[in-house]
Formats: C-alpha cells, structure tokens, sequence
C-alpha cells in the first residue's frame, strides 16, 4: 500500500468503528512489505497507546510478513505452525477442491506467544498478542475477512475491557460546497463549543459530526445539537438514518408509493447504479434507458428528430433533456422519470456549451422540471455530479421541494 | 480523516506519482484535526526522511489548522497575511460572486519563513517550506487542486534536485484471484529476485508491479521481467497501457471497429457507467436498457413472457438472459450485446438460486454465449463482481479468447 497502488479503504473504515465503539484514534500509519520496518513501527506505535490495530500482510504470498514481524518484536523471531490453522486451511481447501500449495501453509503459523482470532471468511487467521502493556490486534486486509472479525471479536473485546462508546450523531448535507455548509452554520462549528462539530467531504456529501469530546453534554446534548444543525440545513440535510443520497431518494419513493425510471445519456447508467445500491430498490426503480447516441434518443424515447438535427437545439439542450424524460415516463408507465444530458468531456465541448455543460429534467404526473447545470472538472468529477445533482432533484420533486441545484446556471 | 469518515484516496496517489519519480516513500501517516499532534507529527517526521508532504488542512473552515501546525514547528506559530494570497482569494470571489467571508480569508495566511505554491484549482495555496534539512510540502487536500500541483510543481521540483526516476513497469490482472496469479508466477515472485515483482490487489484487479528495486536491472531488465510476466499469464493480463477491464474493452471494440450495447438488471446500469468512463466511448457505445422489472424485459427486449412466468426458468437464467442479448442486439443493431441477470441480494435468493446466482450472455453475429456465474458476497461484491465479469466476457468474445470466467459456475 505505501507503493500507492491501492487506496486503503480499511483504515476509514476501521478508524469509523473504533470511533464509534468509544476508542480515540490517535495515530494511523501505512507500511510497506519490509518485515523490519513493520517490526520498528510496531514497537514505536504501541509505545503511544493501548491497543494497536492492524490490517494486511497475513495472506500467503512472499511479501506477506506480519506474522514474522509480530513474531521478531515479542518472540525473538520465533514461528510455529497452529495445527487447529492448518486443519482449517487443509478444510477449506478440500472444501473448494483446491490444492493445498507451500504458500497456503504459510497462513498457519504464527509467533509463539500469540493467539489466533478466528477467520470465518477465509484461511488466514487474525492474531492476538501483546507488546509490553498494548493490547496488539492484526486482522486480515480483505474487507469481506476483516469486517467480521472487528465487529464480532475486537469491538466486544474492548467493551468488555470497559471502553464506553460515545454519543455522536452524524448530518449529511447533499447539494452543498463545504465553504456554504460552513458560512451557513456560523457558530455551531466553532472548534471550543460542546458538543463540537466536525466538518468533512467525502463521497459528494459534507459530513457532519456532534462528538461529546469531555463527555459532559450526553445523548441529550448531542442530540440538541444535531436538531440545531438540521434546523440551519433544511433540505439540504439528508433525513436521519440515510447514508447515502441514493437512500434518501428509496426512501421519499417508498413512502409515496411512486416508481421512478431513468433516461441516462453522458452518466452512461451511473444514476441507474447509484439508485439501485439501494437494497430493496425494486419496490420503486422500474428500470431506464441509456441512450447514448442520437439515434436511440430518437427511436427508444421518441425524441423528435428534428431537435437533434443541425437545425435544432442539440442533444445537449432543454428540449431534449425534457423530451427524454416524457418519453421514459411514457413507454414504462412509471410516475417518475429522470433525464439527463451532457458534455462530460474531455472532448466534445464548445464556446456555447463547455465541457460541463449538463442539462437534467425530471417529469411527472404535474410536468416537467429541467435544469441548466454547469460544473467543473474532469469527466469522472462531471459524471458524478451529475448523478448527484439527478439523485437529488427527484427527492425534492417528490418532497415538492423548490430549491436551486448546487452548480445550476 | 482519522476518525474514519472519509477515505484517504490522496495517500495512494501521492505515493504512486512520487515512488514513480524516483522517490522512496518511507512512511506514511494520517492526523486529526489537531493542531498540536500535527506540529509534532511533522518534527518526528521530518527527522527520518528528506522531503516531507502533507495534504489537507489549509481550507478555509475553523478545523483547517496545517498552516498553524507549521508555523508552529518553524515560526514558533507566527504567521502573516500574504498579500498577494489575498488579492487571488478576492478575485476568485469576485468572479464567482461570491462573498469574501472571514472564512475565505484564512487561505491567505501563511507562516512567515514558508513561501506559497500557487493553487490553480482553488483559493488555498500550498506551503513550502524547511524543517531543519528536511524540506516541507503541505498542498490542498481537494484531488483537483492537489493532482496538479504535485505534477507541476512538486514533482519538477525533485527532479531538479537530482532525484531520478526509477524503471518499473506495471502489469495488471482480470479475472484471477491474488492466490491463482501467485500460484501461476511461482519463483517470479520470490522476493529476493531482481528486478523485483510484488503483488497486490485493488479496484478488482491483481496488479502486479517490476520494481528495479537496487537500479542494477535497468530498463531492460525490467521489461524482460514484464515480458515474461505476461507469458505466464495469457489473456488474463491487461493489454500495455490499459488501466482499467473498460479500457481494455473499449480498445478491443474499437479496434475489431465493433458497437455494444448492454441490457442490465441486476447491476441497474453499472456495465454502461464502467464502459463510458473511458473517454471516447460513444466511438463503439451506442447505449443500453436498464430492465430491472420483468414487465420492461418484455416489453422492451422482446424476453418471451412465458420464460419469466410460473412455468418459466424464471428471470435469472440462461434463457431469459440470452433473450436479453439477442433483443438488445436485435433492436439497437449494435454489433455486440452484453446482457446480465442475477440475485445481489441481501434478498431474493433460494435453495436453488442463492444471492449471488448471476447469468451473463454476450450475443454477436455468430451466436450467443452464456455463464453461470456464483458470487460470494454482499449485494455490492455480486454487482461488481458482475460487472467485472460481464466486461471479461465482452473482451474475450471480441479477442476470440475461449476461457472460464472466473467464479462461473
């Protein structure tokens, strides 16, 4: 991971938890596959706290070192195999009718003195040890192997060590920039107040935290807090419980009892992906076109030829964003359809209609509604957006929710 | 980002672009919001290497504290108001229409021995800076302003230093598990062999790295290395130069001079959002139905309704997605057709069909051609594991591969 080759999803994820579970993340470092530079960086960070965790470097090629890192830090070194791993691995692969190679016995050793935290998702176990009075934790780094072994064996044994998990509540705020969030909630994010509030971005959304940091406001005053905050964001913010955009818009269909298509062009069925991570989802998405070229503008959503002819306004044009979206509602019987059509880039822009340049309609049973969207940045960052800025116009049409778009002209 | 919430996609790039130029990264940590742990982190830091860079904590909100934490450290906490920070920040604002709030003004401040890195993307400049001989970088956390000021700036600026860009080459893997590739290279991967070969997974693909790790091997030695990599591994390697299973796709496609469209269920639009983050995809991407409800497989592929019926094989199954394909082919006259039908889950599954049970069917001139796919995982794992496959199949059925997918049935 220090190469930068892949982006490491479990130390959010694990730093999430822990937060959670009432721990304090003091510190978080990466290392590369050097046995003595993880054996170094071991004994360094678990000189600064309680309980080290660690991910990766358990499986069973070459380069994974941790089991003999850990040993040559509390052990001098010393490995030897853990009959009950070898019996699971001998299991697992007989199992799955695969052979059992020299680099799979490699999972069943471990330093002399530590323990082996189960591993129901795969051949490597975790191991337990101690280094001088720190509690030291190396779990798998598949996030499918590691999610369990943290939820159902490091977070219990914590609380039953005493640690207290903290009040917190989180707000999400789709459709504004930090900067905005921030100027409108003024003093609620001043670092001395109590509860604080933290303010982060992450996946197109602004995070919001109210942490009880000295533990003196409790549920009650976070939760006060949390009201103020919804109070300042109005629509902005996302309803409690929803983690994500796509589940905000599941759930305003849900309770209204309307079906949504989608006519996707530059998104390329992202809007489609995004709404359908949503467990459940079939309740509410019927499905949707992505009519990537003119001609299935024309011949899958009735988009009158003429629009798209070099008399006419576009593809990239209110007309025909307004035409998709009637033509999708139309041949699926859906109450709600969404459009969208755009210039993502890098080529393709012009004087009159940059890269960037995205028109969204969404129509119903009332009409239809289409914005004029200008956004910066590359392909990938005008895709996104656009999803999010879709996502978020069907959840206030429903709601009857009369705002400007983030980034709209 | 300590606490957890957001994932730190910077550090891997970071340590991508700068071991590719020639430096070593040694150690890599993340801090809180915190501006006394960030002013020791940097002394501790800086003590074991020779050039130091941070990213994040110089926007404008009241938990941006880096500028305070250098100062701190170099400064003994003095910082000025950089006039000609200032006059960027107003005219930023100025041709936004934007307020210039006291929030924005904070960008302008700096420590006083650090000079500026000019923002092209962004109010907030970067810093420069020494730590005894170390030298200090803190840069914007914001991909879009911290890409450009690493490439143009940063980076320029090692290589005037005298710091050399290292051989290495980069192959990566589809449609193996991390063990499979392992157990296929064998010796290639023993970690004392020069140049040396490590492995790693992300983003669904193995990805393997040649490293001139003690700068004997060269240029050539690292592409004999390449070579013979991609001798053991086949059609499983990713074409020179591809980066991704859609770019290797999308360049089959437009060499053979050949169109796809896709017809999805269960991935809700995910293969088309894969395919069109290639640019240029509308070249051989005509578009595709989205057909998440049995009704819309009917009414829009033509799938027969006595298939999806009571006495049918039902939705997820080789005849109902090879109707997919084939109706997809047939209506949009593209040349291929890629088709995909499964259970996600975490619902639907039974004895039979469990969650993660996937048919995927690629239709050509010539026919078409089914898998019967099992995942494992969780509703996110068989979307795009499904994708994964789905764009396999479409790579292998244009390049005239005959091969198992892997995790098919």
């Amino acid at each position: 991971m220090v190469s930068g080759r892949i982006v490491d999803t479990n130390a959010a994820w694990l730093s999430k938890v822990l937060t959670a579970a009432g721990a304090t993340v003091v510190s978080r470092r990466t290392v590369g596959d050097d046995r003595a530079f993880i054996a170094t960086t071991i004994e360094a960070m678990a000189d600064c706290c309680d309980v080290l965790v660690g991910t990766g470097g358990l499986g069973p090629t070459s380069d994974d070192l941790t089991r003999e890192a850990v040993a040559d830090v509390i052990d001098e070194g010393a490995t030897i195999v853990d009959e009950e791993a070898m019996a699971t691995v001998e299991a697992w692969c007989r199992d799955r009718g695969l052979p059992m190679s020299e680099a799979r016995q490699r999972v069943a050793l471990r330093p002399v003195s530590a323990t082996l935290v189960a591993n129901n998702h795969g051949t490597a176990p975790g191991l337990c040890f101690a280094v001088g009075d720190t509690q030291g934790w190396m779990l798998p780094g598949p996030p499918i192997e590691l999610k369990p072994m943290v939820t159902d064996v490091l977070i219990p044994s914590l609380t039953a060590q005493g640690v207290k998990s903290q009040s917190s509540a989180e707000v999400l705020v789709a459709g504004m920039s930090e900067v905005q969030v921030a100027d409108c909630l003024g003093d609620l994010l001043k670092r001395d107040r109590r509860p604080q509030v933290g303010i982060r971005v992450g996946s197109g959304l602004v995070r919001l935290m109210v942490t009880d940091v000295d533990g003196l406001a409790g549920a009650v005053g976070v939760q006060a807090t949390e009201v103020a905050l919804r109070q300042h964001l109005g629509p902005w913010a996302l309803p409690v419980g929803c983690v994500s955009l796509a589940q905000a818009v599941a759930e305003v269909l849900h309770d209204k009892c309307q079906t949504l298509v989608t006519a996707e062009s530059c998104t390329g069925g992202g809007i489609g992906a995004a709404l359908t991570e949503v467990a459940g989802s079939s309740a509410w998405f019927v499905g949707g076109w992505v009519t990537y070229t003119n001609a299935l503008k024309t011949a899958l959503l009735d988009v009158p030829e003429g629009l798209l002819g070099p008399d006419g306004p576009g593809a990239v044009s209110q007309d025909v964003v307004e035409a998709m979206a009637v033509g999708a509602r139309t041949r699926s019987g859906a109450d709600l359809a969404i459009a969208v059509s755009g210039i993502a880039g890098p080529d393709g822009g012009t004087p009159e209609k940059p890269v960037g340049t995205v028109w969204i309609a969404v129509a119903d049973e009332a009409g239809v509604d289409a914005r004029h969207m200008q956004y910066s940045g590359d392909r990938g960052v005008v895709r996104s957006a656009t999803v999010r800025s879709a996502l978020q116009l069907v959840r206030w049409r429903v709601c009857g929710v009369e705002e400007r778009l983030w980034q709209q002209v």
